[in-house]
């Protein structure tokens, strides 16, 4: 059996993830191809567990800057282990919503923890799994905080200044340039603008497949 | 204001260390000294829900062992952060049932997760924070276990096969044998004659200040 393939989505908060990931799952139906939904952190009992802690404390207690770190890559690992990899070996995609791309930009850039903690603890946690093809949306973390707002409440990383997010947009547009397989999407655009750039890029994807 | 220092009780599964808690306590009482106590992994409201997380799963899902190493240093950097820092500062002492020494000996030696990977996780979590005493109770696992088996449920460590613990132990003995501020007690005599060996050398290292 051909293995499955895991197609990332990847952006700041206000990009237009979720929409971008339904863009996905339609053209995937459409060619018949089965796949699973992935969101980190998170995506299992103790991944989500995991995400609650990082988001909202416990009894008021906030996580501290490493232990943020650990507990994201405590929340993919266990993913990666019990849902991604049996799902990919069992032949079906995985369309993901995050994967660690963010926390080499949230952790990485925004909080400034550096390159090597991060690939180190990254070999722990996962070794050198990483997704097929990642799509990132690009936009302006002020355009994009502004459409986040406006959906509700903002959660522990939503709070951060604006120049958090400027440094977590720079590590996106620097991996971005440096591999090729993410791909960036001009996430400024029409959301019918940006579906569609998404079809586009992952139909030439399965075509060169 | 003088620096408190951090006293750690270590070992197997049955070696007595609540009772060892209990005499560390009694001679600090007696001395006039203040301290806190913590237990790993645990201590703060977060590190105790990342506790319940490695112990009993969620859901019926059980960690990753990669999970596992990943979570008892997210307890440990928050524990050391938000409590033992801050209490070491203000001139308090801190008595620990377990710290990082645990990992060492059941992730390293029992889940054989390798010196290096420990060692790396352990930089990003609490850099080079140690305690200033730690007090090992050395006890054959067989015995340790029966011990603990008689006081009721096992946990997911405790299940553990005789193996693992054997490992663990090595790892224990090693390292009280490399390092000055690791004493090995004898935790197979009797209660009574633990306590006793446990006073004399928490009262030498007191003399010693």
């Amino acid at each position: 059996m051909t293995h499955g393939k895991f197609v990332v989505i990847e952006g700041l908060e206000g990009a237009g993830k979720s929409t971008a990931v339904a863009a996905i799952q339609a053209l995937l139906t459409q060619q018949g191809i089965e796949f699973i939904n992935t969101r980190e952190p998170g995506g299992t009992p103790i991944a989500e567990s995991l995400r609650t802690i990082v988001k909202q404390g416990v009894d008021g207690e906030q996580v501290c800057d490493s232990t943020e770190l650990l507990l994201m890559y405590a929340a993919r690992a266990q993913l990666v282990e019990t849902r991604i990899k049996p799902a990919l070996e069992a032949g079906k995609w995985v369309v993901g919503d995050r994967h660690d791309l963010s926390s080499q930009a949230y952790q990485g850039g925004g909080r400034e923890l550096g390159v090597d903690k991060l690939n180190a603890i990254k070999q722990i946690a996962i070794g050198d799994f990483e997704p097929d093809l990642t799509l990132y949306l690009d936009i302006e973390p002020s355009l994009g905080l502004s459409r986040a707002r406006s959906r509700g409440e903002l959660d522990r990383i939503e709070q951060q200044a604006l120049s958090f997010f400027e440094r977590s947009r720079a590590v996106y547009l620097e991996q971005a340039e440096s591999k090729d397989n993410i791909l960036k999407i001009d996430a400024s655009q029409s959301i019918e603008k940006v579906a569609a750039d998404i079809h586009t890029a992952l139909n030439n994807y399965l075509v060169a497949l």
